[in-house]
């Protein structure tokens, strides 16, 4: 039932605008899908990634005045994932390196010796600094989470033109801690998308 | 040969610190890899990723004072991927968007279109903003270059934790056009990497 073919998952993707109204997608399928998603690496394992999903028609009247170009991926996606960063999540570490020692995967000793390290380099990070680490690791969550969907046998589109003023605080979430970072629509593809043109790797490359 | 288990190189992709010092990636294999890695998508596709592949002795004795935590990695790997993201991208705009039109996928039309809405807006973000922008996608490379690694046999890991100043200069980039994202180690895993814990989807995600 799965799409598991690599090659076809992740060269085949393509930005769907238009999706097929009749599909819903459970929300437990949704949450399957953002477990399988986080598995993304971050930051000293913060996991600086956070969610809204809207699935109603109601969440989607919210989002529209805040989506720019994309009206038709709101309307006619399943879902649309907000995705954000949490500004604060070294709050998250305790809990996350106590977990790795109970399960084996790393010594009370180094898990103290990270904590120690940990805290006071968060602590001395600038906003700025850490804006770009919670963009940066949920970038590669809603990376990872294109391709999920796609091996569960739905299409995207990452949108990020989207006004970013007060859309945390409209989703119910702390403007201050929460940085919107891009937008998944999320459905069942009705248009087929196009290859789009890429640069090669050998004007981007050079070696040293 | 490749492999070509969606589940596989997904799930079971961990961060890995130590590699087979022998195993050498052809420039070619590389250049393969970067090529389907920059398949991923990019705000406005205007593909704002640039690479140095440090795959020397000479390069990797270069890097190493800004190595702060991954040494290993450095000593170790096949290649050190530096991604830069490339503050002043919107310059391959029109050739970009030119592709587009001989390749058919797009009208002349539209491409005048929408290179008079690309243009100015460019013009009128902000420093900031265009630095979020080229973080959030030179990272959805970043993640898709991971899983490509695994397709062809490799393992990576993502370092965040490398000092910046001066890190473009030194491997001849303009540092104020330029700006350090990640740095991906990759060749053959010899340690197995652990699986790492992570906060439950449930947490993380509410549904409006």
């Amino acid at each position: 039932m799965k799409n598991n073919n690599f090659s076809d998952v992740v060269f085949n993707r393509r930005s769907i605008r238009v999706y097929d109204e009749s599909i819903k997608i459970e929300r437990q399928e949704m949450l399957e899908m953002i477990n399988e998603a986080v598995k993304a690496p971050s930051s000293m394992n913060l996991q600086p990634w956070r969610f809204v999903v809207v699935d109603t028609p109601e969440g989607k009247e919210k989002l529209k005045p805040f989506i720019r170009f994309n009206t038709r991926q709101n309307d006619t996606s399943s879902a649309m994932l907000l995705i954000f960063g949490d500004m604060e999540s070294v709050e998250y570490a305790e809990e996350i390196y106590n977990a790795a020692v109970d399960a084996g995967t790393m010594s009370q000793e180094m898990r103290d010796k990270q904590m120690e390290a940990i805290i006071p380099i968060y602590q001395n990070l600038t906003r700025e600094k850490i804006n770009d680490v919670v963009k940066i690791d949920s970038s590669l969550f809603a990376m990872q989470m294109m391709l999920v969907a796609r091996h569960h046998g739905y299409d995207t589109n990452a949108i990020g033109g989207f006004i970013e003023d007060n859309l945390a605080e409209t989703f119910g979430l702390d403007s201050t801690r929460y940085v919107p970072v891009l937008i998944l629509s999320i459905g069942r593809a009705i248009d087929k998308g196009y290859e789009s043109m890429r640069l090669d790797a050998e004007r981007l490359t050079s070696f040293k």
